[in-house]
């Protein structure tokens, strides 16, 4: 293989240099004509570009409009607002169902209680208060129900997710991109009532490489300090370290601190790299390539979408696809894994269970 | 298995299953709250509908500033129109690069004319006429270079569309949606000059399940009636069949017409199945949805962007995908084939080699 190419990589340059060659091979009249296809080409992409912006300004528009839904949203989701009986009629719905799978879940956990003969594995889960606020963990379920999330949380980032109140958009027109907003009430674990990032966009064709343009794209992005309580960082996580003397031979034992795999991570992107030729650019690349679908994917599907994601009524396949990937990964990071035990990622088949029932939580 | 369903239907299946039980077993005044977010989800869709509506106007509106530009390269592509110098120019490329390929491509020709040691396979293609017109087989190459198009292609389909002259789309307005125009030169298999295929959108959620409205969709196409020149039609082919008496044991041969595989299937796609929940409904089902793809990737890609797809330059690599899927797909067809021979889908792994010399086609 060539140095640092992936297979991929080779047959997309060895397809590009086949089809050079075959235009090469053209008559020069015929290249000429294709030269001017090009030009209409450019042409395209130039009116395409407006047309894009013109959506742009539409989804500012619109914007405006659905505000108020997700402003009642977070209201209902906090239980600072208590719907009417009008507002919970979905009359799209076949509610019976609904209800006698409520009744015979119900009946499930008292016998379940009472069957002594069933062996007890953990302590049954008190039912949730009947009285409760708003709708608890909203969004820490919808986080472990939407795989490109839950990939991201590790065990120590759910107590912290537990308490994210809602997410929230910010669109920005000129230049364009968005900020994602998490809102979290007043915690352990960090000061901020607010964590933003924030994605620029472009929606030009590229002055080198114009006929490229396929609309507006994410090209950079901006996290936010997270100013940590005392002990509190699972951004970091210490490590000891034997270092053996080189003369005398003695060991010592040092401790360091180094980056720990968490989700408040996407508060801290990696910087562009300046040289986008190094070796390291291309990992940063590839970094920030998956930081900018999964802001477009939160700000696309998770935010207004997020009844369905926590119902589990809008997962798609999608998920699954990401959850075999996630899988295999995992395999491969045991085996890189070289200094002292961390918090494992953990290996969440389960990722399109069910919402957690609230209950379970206060146990950890 | 349960009957008909495969692994990830069922995995869907469980998980739905689980998510209704974990909802289900939510006290009643949490349930109720995921309802109010219910409601807010559908007006959320009900202004989204709007949205996509006037974003589908505004593609109308710039539907207007590309048509010029698209007949434009029709003409330049048939040869009716010869640009001019300036209309040549693509200043934001190195055509240094190309010129160079050039003379390398023609000095390697000569070489290899003259040298008697090679083992010589086939006779040397004769090169282009240097004063051909247009730029031949434009579109019969784009057929070659996007995978989703070239498995559709057989090998009896490709003197038809070496004929094909332009694709191009029209948009509706009111009711949504676009048809595809395929126009031909005059030809010895059919004697329209413009074949269609007509597709129907919808962008209102549906009544029964409005919240898993995503946008416009695609929900029926209609063909064209081909009016095959006699012996010309591509999409039958006659087989063979031996009977075998039941009584009287003698043997007999009957002729059947049977439909064979070709392109210009697309033109008569299956009636959309009256009972949706029949068996035999979800194989149509499968084969509208893949038909819409199509639909919608000609429209979105080949047709906006057909002069990258000629030269190569916009293949991605969902056009490799798509191939490792072609391949496995051909191991099964192999299996089950029980007829005569029919001409054979060609395992084309080069569909993302250089458009074909088009001296080559004069020797099919």
């Amino acid at each position: 293989m060539k140095g640092g190419m992936t297979r991929s990589e080779m047959l997309v340059e060895i397809s590009n240099r086949l089809h050079a060659e075959a235009i090469a091979s053209l008559p020069p009249n015929v290249r000429r004509r294709i030269r001017a296809l090009r030009t209409l080409q450019k042409e395209f992409v130039d009116i395409e570009a407006k047309f894009y912006s013109e959506v742009h300004a539409l989804e500012c528009k619109y914007d405006k409009l659905y505000k108020p839904l997700f402003e009642k949203r977070s209201q209902i989701v906090k239980g600072s607002y208590e719907p009417t009986d009008e507002e919970c009629l979905n009359p799209w719905r076949d509610e019976s169902e609904e209800e006698e799978l409520a009744r015979a879940v119900k009946d499930t956990n008292i016998t379940d209680a009472t069957d002594k003969s069933k062996p007890e594995e953990k302590p049954a889960e008190p039912p949730m208060d009947p009285n409760v606020k708003g709708i608890p963990d909203f969004w820490y379920n919808i986080f472990r129900n939407v795989s490109m999330l839950c990939e991201m949380m590790q065990e120590h980032d759910e107590p912290i997710l537990k308490c994210l109140e809602d997410i929230k958009v910010q669109l920005h027109e000129d230049p364009i991109g968005f900020t994602l907003e998490f809102h979290f009430a007043p915690n352990d674990y960090f000061t901020n009532t607010v964590l933003t990032k924030e994605y620029s966009m472009k929606c030009k064709p590229d002055e080198e490489n114009p006929l490229e343009f396929e609309g507006p794209e994410i090209y950079s992005c901006k996290g936010c300090e997270i100013n940590w309580k005392k002990g509190k960082n699972v951004t970091v996580k210490t490590i000891k370290k034997k270092q053996k003397h080189k003369s005398r031979g003695s060991v010592r034992t040092v401790t360091k601190s180094v980056q720990a795999d968490s989700f408040f991570n996407f508060f801290s992107p990696p910087a562009m790299p300046e040289d986008p030729n190094s070796t390291i650019a291309s990992d940063i690349q590839a970094l920030l390539t998956a930081d900018f679908e999964i802001g477009h994917y939160i700000r696309e599907r998770v935010v207004s979408r997020a009844v369905l994601l926590y119902t589990g009524e809008g997962l798609d396949d999608d998920d699954d696809d990401y959850e075999e990937e996630e899988e295999e990964e995992e395999c491969s990071e045991e085996e890189s894994e070289d200094e002292e035990p961390a918090p494992r990622r953990r290996g969440k088949r389960g990722t399109k269970g069910p919402p957690e029932n609230p209950a379970e939580c206060k146990q950890q």
